[in-house]
């Protein structure tokens, strides 16, 4: 009987599900959306902001923590939840990902924004800055991207790291591997990181018990390949992780290839654990195409990425885009709230105009403001996803928000 | 009967006192630290925080304000009150200061650092760019930082803009000489400025009563001759205003020199109206130092500003120099409060460490846990200083703080 996650509703017309996850800091309600705080911040607010946000969990970036301030100091601090003063459940992940997207990995384009860059000059502009990562059987050798240093991740010290950090929930390491690899490299890849799995889990397990469990999830590879996609599927899900991830470079990024990838493994993944997308949320249509595939955790950087330039979510009767950039000329002598179905702070208590004016202003309460909406928006849609499964009225809160 | 400041009690032992200022927007109890929030909005914090914070007042910056987003849409808002959702009362300078400062003159050190430039260097710079700004007797015309376009201001225009932003509390338009000027040149601005504070008066004095009542304050110039700082308290203290102000460069900046000219202006300025030094509050020290001169009001922009570098107030026994800078790498593993003795937020909540983390990452919430902390210091000490007064301790409350 798995206590840590309890299915609470099916929906009866489509795969959405409400559920429960229990950690010792707390219940998560899903299917949740959890903000990032790469640092062992969420940029621009505080955590009693994220509390009254009813953020349910955030994630910690294993990568940025090693480099800065290092899982030593977090554990003489008690962890990252007393080291940054957030006392609700915490997820990391392995620090593989950012490994490679700021290495050598086309990945990169998820993380950064380079446009009108392709791919081969991404390769090539690493190569030259010898960022370059490299990947054996054993583990990943990197440089640090603040000063150079050679680091080294391998699957025991990722869980070792993590374990440091005191994630609630922690990741198996793996490779993420780029779209335009080929289906020979994939697959080796991919049984690397079958194989670093097993040693994730076989690291995880050799830890003695804390005072409070962590939870570790495998995550499946195999990037748009359905024969490989599956056969991760199925290998992933025949371990005893607590949850499974679904990974890559398309997850989040590339929606209409996430949706296939999810269908593809769908079949082959445990019903009864946590089901996880990562880098999901660019958008509330994000959420919906993954919440309708019984997806019931994501999380994503694009919407307090996406804040601090002005891009600010609304409802499709104000932009069939669900964004507007605050910036625009039009907002200048707008007294509206960004969006007046929205209940946030910034909404009820600022206009249009003086965020605008914030912005141009380049005032740092701007960030803050646009921020506490934006992560509001997600998360208030999620209450609202949740309640519609309830009353298996999933596909018609689908059709009011999407048309 | 002056019903705007009443003074609750006189100290025995100084010339301290405690009063309280009514506004519109509420009351304020003095002797007040006003913390500058120069684009609407003290910088990295909300106004929530402000409130929490037991803020009483907050400065606006005309000039800026005029520049961007301009006072006639604050206005079309129903005034800054509204525009930025502060319900308090709010001070506006006349914009002289910036138009000086930001123009030809080297009172630029006040609010920039040019560490190692010598007053030439500035002039000469800002005359390169094309800053230089043109004093007549009329009024000012100047160029703007934003976009180089040129810009006037006269008493008359002041007063309009100020009107518009609907502030509390206006400034008189003035000339705040450089203490490099000589007597002669340092007389004929101080003449002028008083016949611009004739004028702003009697451009106030032509608005019809408002839904709330503003009150003007003149400034008293003079630089550092004792002769002109008398003539000039004489005859600012002769005019109708509701208080009065003393400018100058070395007001704050240099506080021997202040120490001077509040104790040479003092007979001749009426006790019953409020006293303001414009910039003060580079350190606790400072604000002793005008409190126990009878000064019931001052504003400066350091807190708020070596803040945002990661320069923190503490008291005495952590650092005789009242300040430590976070980022200094003993901090690193530190796991106290910035200074135990505060109550702020901040301390309450996060570590030096998390502190010196955030800005070691360049993190946006350092800013305003920094803030957040220096803005409550000042706030709190006023508190305790207003206590003293009232049981005439302020000698001894300035014994145990600076020894």
């Amino acid at each position: 009987m798995n206590t840590f996650f309890t299915i609470t509703h099916q929906d009866k017309n489509s795969r959405a599900r409400t559920g429960i996850i229990k950690t010792g800091h707390g219940t998560i309600e899903t299917p949740v959306f959890m903000p990032v705080g790469t640092q062992g911040t969420v940029k621009s607010i505080d955590q009693d902001d994220l509390r009254a946000l009813e953020t349910e969990i955030i994630l910690g970036n294993t990568y940025h923590l090693h480099l800065r301030p290092g899982e030593d100091l977090i554990a003489q601090f008690g962890g990252l939840h007393k080291f940054m003063h957030w006392n609700g459940p915490i997820l990391t992940d392995s620090g593989g990902f950012q490994v490679f997207s700021l290495g050598n990995n086309t990945r990169i384009k998820k993380s950064e924004s380079n446009v009108g860059e392709t791919i081969v000059d991404v390769q090539k502009k690493h190569i030259e800055q010898g960022k370059l990562v490299t990947i054996d059987e054993d583990g990943v050798t990197f440089r640090s991207h603040l000063d150079g240093s050679t680091h080294r991740f391998t699957p025991e010290s990722s869980i070792d790291i993590q374990h440091k950090l005191g994630a609630d929930i922690i990741m198996a390491f793996d490779e993420c591997t780029s779209d335009t690899a080929d289906a020979s490299y994939t697959r080796a890849a991919m049984e690397r990181t079958h194989r670093w799995a097993e040693r994730s889990l076989s690291a995880h397990q050799k830890f003695e018990a804390a005072d409070y469990q962590r939870f570790l999830f495998g995550i499946i590879q195999g990037a748009n390949y359905k024969e490989l996609r599956e056969a991760s599927a199925e290998y992933i899900s025949s371990l005893d992780f607590d949850g499974i991830a679904i990974g890559g470079e398309s997850i989040g990024y590339n929606m209409a290839a996430t949706a296939n990838i999810l269908d593809w493994v769908n079949p082959f993944i445990p019903e009864d654990k946590p089901h996880y997308t990562m880098g999901v949320g660019y958008s509330p249509v994000d959420l919906f195409t993954v919440v309708e595939r019984g997806i019931d955790m994501f999380d994503c950087v694009a919407p307090t990425r996406i804040a601090r330039n002005g891009t600010l979510f609304v409802h499709r009767d104000i932009n069939p885009g669900y964004k507007i950039n605050i910036n625009n000329a039009q907002f200048r002598t707008d007294p509206s709230p960004i969006d007046p179905a929205c209940s946030c702070y910034t909404c009820e208590t600022y206009s249009r105009a003086y965020i605008h004016h914030l912005f141009r202003a380049e005032e740092l309460l701007a960030y803050r403001l646009a921020t506490l909406h934006n992560l509001h928006f997600f998360l208030d849609l999620m209450r609202e996803m949740r309640v519609a499964i309830k009353d298996d009225n999933f596909l018609e809160l689908k059709k009011t928000w999407l048309g």
